[in-house]
């Protein structure tokens, strides 16, 4: 039914979310001397917002806003151990260990035994590699793309580049602003495995959603199932 | 003679290290009440050199070096303000308009008229992006690859994706380390046009050139005469 099967990284395959929330956390509690909590992360999130079309996606761009956002909301009183914390967090979430969701390494190996799978995620390319080769999943797909923005002209490319038919492409992602929405534009089927949370900027009006075909799942261990399912429906 | 030319972009195609280099130089300045500016760019460059493996190439781990090395050369009494400054010289070259290299604008669209080109550079996807399209010149590129690295195996890995066959595939670059010595040691032919000054880090030893075969020019203008040639050699 599908000849190739894209998955989203962040949040599809491995915790990511998690980690900028405990960091922005972290980073509300060490300036609570001078701010509330919540308008320390709502500052956070407008300056992130702000170099998001300077910085694109990813850690280090995350590091650089609230360094920024720690010099604008102390007028400039933030302390270079302060600094130095906060740089320090950077570095560690670079270097966290991958949490793979559950019923990923499983289903992905099953899956890879099967179909053509490819990994498609946005983000800082060096730390999305290091996070794919750090997974271990690495050997399961047969390609990967990793791109700055997850557009409808960018899932329109990648189907040209790898010669794909639109409606023979399945897009798997926790995201419908860039997964679900975009691949069903390009003309491709999408299935949508929310995660936990959701980052602001992922999220979409439920408006947006109207029309829209598409499954959803609970979880990834779902979805050779629906796999089966779907392949007997278009056949009957 | 040659199926595609691959083009590196940044000291081949635009000016970068030159930015890189100025940016440092302020940097030095403005710890110049701390340290004498010839220990302070060695430190700087330390420093990017041991966060390389985390950060990868870009403007965004050179800022996040530049931060980190203020820290440590004023034992954390530099200032929210100077930190401000160091942010303030990232964004400005995130934004530095794209300098073009003399007669690249001409001779990438005449070759683009009778061959297919490629751009092939390494560092952030993001910020990459942005400055082929800033710089004017994607519509003569049938295919960009932005890689983390340039190693020999992710010429291979280029080449197969691309159905080339490396004998008749030709990069073109200003770095021995990352554009000549992987390219040929991958099967391919390399032009090797050197810009006026090398990124230490891009530094090779005259010793791991010899016995190796390639050509060098002065300027790109010089390309479309040399590929004549070539072709002519090559028949004859």
């Amino acid at each position: 039914m599908f000849d190739l099967i894209a998955f989203d990284a962040d949040d599809t395959l491995w915790h990511n979310e998690t980690l900028f929330q405990a960091t922005a956390r972290e980073f509300a509690a060490l300036l609570a001397g001078h701010h509330p909590p919540e308008w320390i992360q709502e500052r956070l999130f407008a300056t992130e917002m702000k170099n998001l079309r300077h910085f694109g996606y990813g850690i280090k761009g995350f590091t650089l806003s609230m360094i920024e956002t720690s010099i604008e909301l102390t007028e400039g009183r933030v302390t270079g151990a302060e600094i130095k914390t906060i740089l320090g967090w950077g570095h560690a979430m670079l270097q966290a260990p991958i949490a793979l969701l559950d019923g990923v390494r499983e289903t992905i190996a099953a899956l890879a035994g099967e179909h053509r799978l490819m990994l498609l995620t946005k983000g800082d390319l060096f730390d999305q590699e290091s996070k794919l080769a750090r997974s271990g999943l690495g050997e399961h797909f047969s390609a990967v793309e990793i791109v700055s923005e997850k557009s409808t002209r960018i899932y329109a490319t990648i189907m040209a580049r790898h010669r794909l038919t639109p409606e023979r492409f399945l897009m798997v992602g926790n995201s419908l602003r860039s997964d679900i929405l975009p691949a069903l534009d390009a003309g491709g089927a999408a299935v949508h495995i929310p995660y936990a949370t959701t980052w602001a900027h992922e999220q979409v009006a439920e408006a947006a959603m109207t029309g829209r075909t598409f499954a959803t799942l609970e979880s990834i261990r779902e979805l050779p199932a629906w796999l089966a399912g779907h392949a007997g429906e278009a056949r009957s």
